[in-house]
């Protein structure tokens, strides 16, 4: 086996929606929005409660998945780099790693800030923080 | 679309082969192994080198992906856990999270410490820690 399936848990609502408009990672975010968790997945949130910090594993379904090589975003003239030396979204499996402060939780809707991510992407993980 | 794939870009080569055995997370690892990058993602690591903490994300292919809530591994007397608030293995999507230190360096082969993934563990991506 070579591959696998993900399923897509959830979905980001927020106001995100250009590279241009992104803060560059969550530690420089106070971006707010809403993690959609599908019902059939909200029985796995347990007792996550505003005040927490998760970490949320998005899939970018925006990026590219055919570069091995990229500029910095922020400054060309430093040449190529190797996608796994960086956190660039363009990679074989673009997922996004976010640690993310819950504001407010609503059955399966968690208020959350601290995004660095666009509007209307899929949700894959959510795991405690360590 | 409610579902991606996604293609495995290496794999662990470790001596950790069952769950007594694992340690509980990476923070409390010193266990060693190699990351083996298939040979077309090679291009990827670019500079990655000794010294240097990196983040893995590995498929957890043994892992259920039919539980919603788990016990806690060391106190099942705390009672179920919606998983997307602990870090079980078993949940929709297992994917594990390590920091990693990388030891030495050879070609598309990392030397890493601070293992709890089993032997054989497909890896998904590595990324500038932040």
């Amino acid at each position: 086996m070579e591959q696998a399936t993900l399923k897509f848990i959830g979905i980001l609502h927020g106001d995100i929606n250009s590279r241009q408009d992104a803060p560059k990672n969550y530690h420089e975010s106070a971006r707010v929005g809403t993690l959609e968790i599908y019902p059939e997945y909200q029985e796995g949130l347990g007792s996550i409660a505003p005040g927490q910090t998760i970490v949320v594993l998005f899939w970018l379904h925006q990026a590219s998945r055919d570069h091995l090589q990229i500029y910095p975003r922020d400054d060309r003239s430093r040449g190529l780099h190797g996608v796994f030396a960086t956190r660039s979204p363009a990679r074989p499996n673009p997922i996004a790693i976010s640690e993310l402060k819950v504001l407010a939780r609503r059955d399966n809707q968690l208020e959350v800030s601290g995004l660095d991510i666009f509007d209307g992407t899929p949700i894959i993980d959510i795991k405690k923080k360590i």
